[in-house]
């Protein structure tokens, strides 16, 4: 099992994993208000959903001392301005509002510093044992040995540990089934070239970079088995946003007779959306684009740079949470999955 | 028109433009023997099969000039040992051998290197000659305004000038009715960030870079009317060959209706191969996606580098040759068109 994590909860403050210099440097960056750490998530520090949403939670207890410090009586007000602020840090991942959700409605019940401290350690906590139930129902589906692509990283970096899609990766070599994990350089960020590549290699598990434009080729030319990916928001009707790229794996992967698994908490799943229309989808600057981390590439042209795209459900042959496995996923089979063990 | 054209022919010596260096530095490297254009050719100072092509009709007037002033009787023995090397210099794109047949056939006429270097200007102006007639074939197809996109870089900088791809987007241009060209980025060698998006601009022609994941977001999102790109050989039966991605790209044109249009001269049709299952796809260093141009950016983990992937017959929709158009290709249709005007 990897111990990676990119979150530590120091009690008195928060560590994050600078997920910007890795795999080159690995260092820890220090947040004590709420305002860093919603600038730790909209600078991409922190990424992935789940991680966001773990992040967020202690960005609430933060938030919620330093405001209870500063006036016991009229609190609430740059308190609720602060939880604005780090609800807005990124669009696209519903994690995040689910977190903050979470941990308002502690603070609506008058909870103290160390009760609403409790809950997003619970929070941080259940994401590690979610990753690991997901892990293992998205291994079972996947029968005898098997080569796997995955685009972006849903890794133990994206989670509090573990790992969405990568957490199914690590559950099929743990089972003696892994042939191969290709993964997607995932341009503009590179969360494939850096962070998948990084945190397979780190627990030894066997991982080939490929250009992200090298996928079909892949399974045209080599025996590939499935595409697993995470998922920044999943529509109530089965519609998954996830990283730029991702709706092009799974046309290419529908194409080839690949099956498509979608691996993400139920956190991730938001039943105020109808479809995948409604997500918001984050443009970042073009900047990613022209460049590679402050080293210009492109010649002077405008560049288009939105960070996710929408997979319909209609391409999405299983969505796995910690709940469960959902199979050709629909607006039915979505809410009966979200009762289930209420 | 556009006045780009990397290769320039001095009567003593080739001079190619370091497409290795763009956007950057505009960089003309003098060449005056022919293992030095072999070496060119593979380290991509020039690339794009019909640039090739016309690169190495030059390095044989070197090589036969070179070895017929050492020995006047026994030239042959290292004139043919240099041929092999060049034929060997790059293994997909079949302009390199064509070429260098066209001329070796001058060679047993027992030409003189003045009727030699003839007939090597004659293969560099009838190259771009080919382009202007295939983008206005191409730009006939093209009814009404049109946002395009493209991959690689199929332009005056694969060709001779003008291009094949950008060709037929330069003469939509000029047609009035080019609403945006949309250049894929294209790892891991940035043809379409470093060279398409600046000979567009250069010539003054509306274009966005994308990286290559966002295309099928793209075509689901904004109004896209067609894909158009080269070619590095086309089998006898319609099969295309064409950078990593290509691949990628016609599979979702065809998901989502935008029209796949390939441009290529008919130097690029191979009649020897019978499908693309045949065409030797050439596999480069893994540093090349590991890195971006030296700078290290991943982990430390294996790269699996296809340069080029094979589209299917039957998912594209035109052929664009300087002899005309080609719609859904197939064995029958190829042979037709290639015994056209015999």
């Amino acid at each position: 099992m990897s111990e990676i994590s990119p979150i530590r909860w120091k009690a008195t403050h928060l560590e994050l994993l600078d997920q910007r210099l890795l795999p080159g440097e690995v260092v820890w960056l220090k947040l004590d208000d709420v305002t860093t750490v919603a600038k730790a998530i909209t600078d991409m520090v922190v990424r992935g959903a789940p991680a966001i949403g773990v992040t967020a939670a202690y960005g609430v207890v933060l938030a919620a001392r330093y405001h209870r410090q500063s006036s016991a009586q009229h609190w609430r007000r740059g308190f609720d301005q602060d939880m604005q602020l780090l609800a807005a840090a990124r669009p696209t991942a519903i994690n995040l509002k689910w977190a903050i959700d979470r941990m308002l409605q502690r603070v609506e019940q008058n909870v103290s510093d160390a009760e609403l401290e409790a809950e997003a350690i619970a929070i941080h906590q259940e994401d590690v044992a979610a990753c690991k139930a997901m892990g293992d129902y998205g291994a079972a589906l996947i029968e005898g040995d098997a080569s796997i692509i995955t685009h972006c990283n849903a890794g133990a970096l994206a989670t509090a540990g573990y790992g969405t899609a990568l957490g199914v990766i690590r559950s099929v070599f743990h089972q003696g089934n892994l042939v191969m994990a290709y993964a997607d350089e995932t341009r503009p960020w590179l969360q494939g070239a850096r962070l998948t590549a990084w945190e397979l290699a780190q627990d030894g598990i066997p991982v080939t970079l490929i250009a992200d434009s090298a996928a079909s080729h892949l399974m045209s030319t080599k025996h590939i088995d499935w595409v697993v990916v995470g998922s920044d928001r999943i529509a109530a009707n089965g519609d998954v946003a996830n990283k730029i790229g991702t709706y092009q794996l799974a046309i290419c992967a529908r194409h080839h007779g690949v099956k498509f698994m979608v691996a993400a908490p139920t956190s991730t799943i938001d039943l105020d959306v109808a479809s995948g229309a409604d997500i918001p989808i984050e443009e970042r600057a073009a900047e990613e684009v022209l460049g590679v981390f402050g080293t210009r590439i492109a010649a002077d042209v405008p560049a288009w740079n939105p960070a996710f795209d929408v997979t319909p459900a209609s391409l999405v042959d299983f969505i796995v949470t910690e709940k469960g496995v959902i199979e050709s996923p629909d607006k039915q089979k979505i809410a009966a999955h979200m009762r289930q063990g209420e």
